[in-house]
């Protein structure tokens, strides 16, 4: 099994309220928009977030987890710059996230960073991390 | 706020598990190890998957979650045929994983999948989605 993960599916209580934020809070563009179902959008090359109505999430996997709540995870936004992690996060709290961790110094390697609760608990981190870098052709290396 | 994440961090109750699993099990390289504190994984163009130690995990979100387990999320490795669902859910199987919803037809899109269990409680979708495909620039379209 190759390293790779192409979808990351979100169990959403509020699939209207998880549009609200992402679509007209933020402005993203749905991949794919199935009212009462699930809302895709893409967010890395090859990579989609799916947001799945958490009752349905749950029957796909033949009831086998009950989660109306996300916990143990986050996703991680990273940006140029301090000040653009401080913009970025006044961005989410406008369009309706919750401060969890504001804007500081993390624990890490020289990050700069926040955390924020989307309307429906699911948890980013805002960063700068100055010795995280992409290549061109999408290989990510820590300085 | 640009549509994109950069890292998936789960809470991961026991990283030498999580190893096991990952590097000898499933003979993934990992891009960063940090004894007793995070593992990382390079898993698509620009993202990594970070497993944080739980109690760490939560020292960074200031204990604003206590979270030790991972609930509402699942993460999807898409293969190239309904046999290589098979096969690579047999490969989970073998190096520790759970399953959870045995190889079958799905109910969305022709989608034929299996939900397994990493050791530390982290859910995996294996799946072939005729629909779904990725151009040579990383673009996601649905058939």
């Amino acid at each position: 099994m190759q390293p790779r993960i192409h979808f990351i599916t979100f169990a959403t209580a509020n699939l209207d309220v998880a549009r609200a934020f992402y679509r007209d809070g933020l402005g993203w563009e749905p991949l794919m928009d199935v009212l009462g179902e699930i809302i895709f959008f893409q967010v890395a090359p090859g990579l989609v977030l799916g947001l799945f109505d958490a009752e349905k999430f749950n029957e796909d996997l033949l009831g086998k987890t009950t989660a109306t709540d996300v916990s143990g995870v986050t996703l991680s936004h990273n940006v140029g710059s301090p000040a653009e992690v401080d913009s970025t996060v006044q961005t989410l709290i406008a369009a309706g996230a919750t401060m969890l961790k504001p804007p500081q110094q993390g624990a890490f390697g020289g990050i700069y960073h926040a955390y924020v609760s989307d309307p429906n608990g699911l948890i980013w981190e805002i960063a700068h991390n100055p010795g995280w870098n992409i290549d061109a052709d999408g290989t990510v290396s820590f300085g």
